[in-house]
């Protein structure tokens, strides 16, 4: 009864959230999505294959992995720049953890940020093209942090299409 | 007519080749197999999924990551262990490299060494089911550095069927 009755009061509280994410404009982001680009973490996108690791110094102090979804990876493979629209790049990220099962080696420990290039040369004209998303627990980062996506990209890798990560061998 | 003359001497060389490779006994190696295990590096490697990268210190100084194929990567998202004979994780390791383009970050440079493990509880009995092979240029290291696999796998990870590796999420 209790669970029914539940049940009664949360449909309409979901409809009227999805509506309020899309009815205030044409265009307008889906829940989720990062400020400025909406841009979401992809479906699947774990069993993507794999571009190259690195490593973040301290204070930040990560592991990361760069990942690609087929059209993105095809393009590296193919030296193809700049990377065709639909190429869509993740970056995984986790604290550094000292391995106790082999000293040398430092591993994964708790997961950080996922980062999110999507490129889409229409939707984002303004960005080289360019959608940015960095994400923490599967919610978007503030319009701050979003901001300094396009800038250091932009000043940084202009020769590789704004993209930092390289396809390891 | 020099290139005619070089092919008409190449081809017997090339059957003889084979031929010396597995003639000799029944489950005789492929060439560039390893020593003790016979494994060789899997075709397509390169394509399979993520499982978690690493870093080695100094004096190796690497960045690594491993990928396994679909077998392997089932059994570590269901938590399956022993991993089922079938499974093969492929671990790629590059020189730590700083990146001139972001200082903070260090990213892969030369490649080193390709390692991989191969789980066939038939062919291996010997070694909890695992066999090992690593490789430098697509070439095995000798039969010492092989004698090093099982011993340290053997003594650090035997709670985790032998494997050091867990998927990050």
């Amino acid at each position: 009864m209790r669970l029914a009755i539940l049940s009664a009061i949360a449909v309409p509280v979901a409809v009227f959230g999805v509506a309020a994410s899309y009815s205030a404009a044409s265009g307008a982001p889906p829940q989720n999505a990062s400020p400025i680009y909406g841009v979401t973490i992809p479906d699947g996108y774990r069993d993507w294959k794999f571009v190259a690791p690195a490593q973040e110094a301290p204070p930040l102090d990560e592991l990361r992995a760069v990942l690609g979804n087929d059209i993105a990876i095809d393009a590296y493979k193919k030296g193809t720049l700049p990377f065709p629209d639909g190429s869509i790049l993740v970056k995984l990220a986790y604290k550094r953890k000292q391995s106790t099962e082999f000293p040398p080696a430092t591993v994964p420990g708790a997961p950080t940020t996922v980062q999110v290039m999507v490129k889409d040369s229409k939707k984002y004209p303004d960005s080289h093209g360019w959608g940015f998303g960095r994400f923490i627990d599967g919610k978007p980062v503030d319009i701050a942090q979003h901001e300094t996506c396009l800038a250091c990209h932009t000043e940084r890798v202009k020769d590789h299409d704004y993209v930092f990560t390289r396809y390891a061998p």
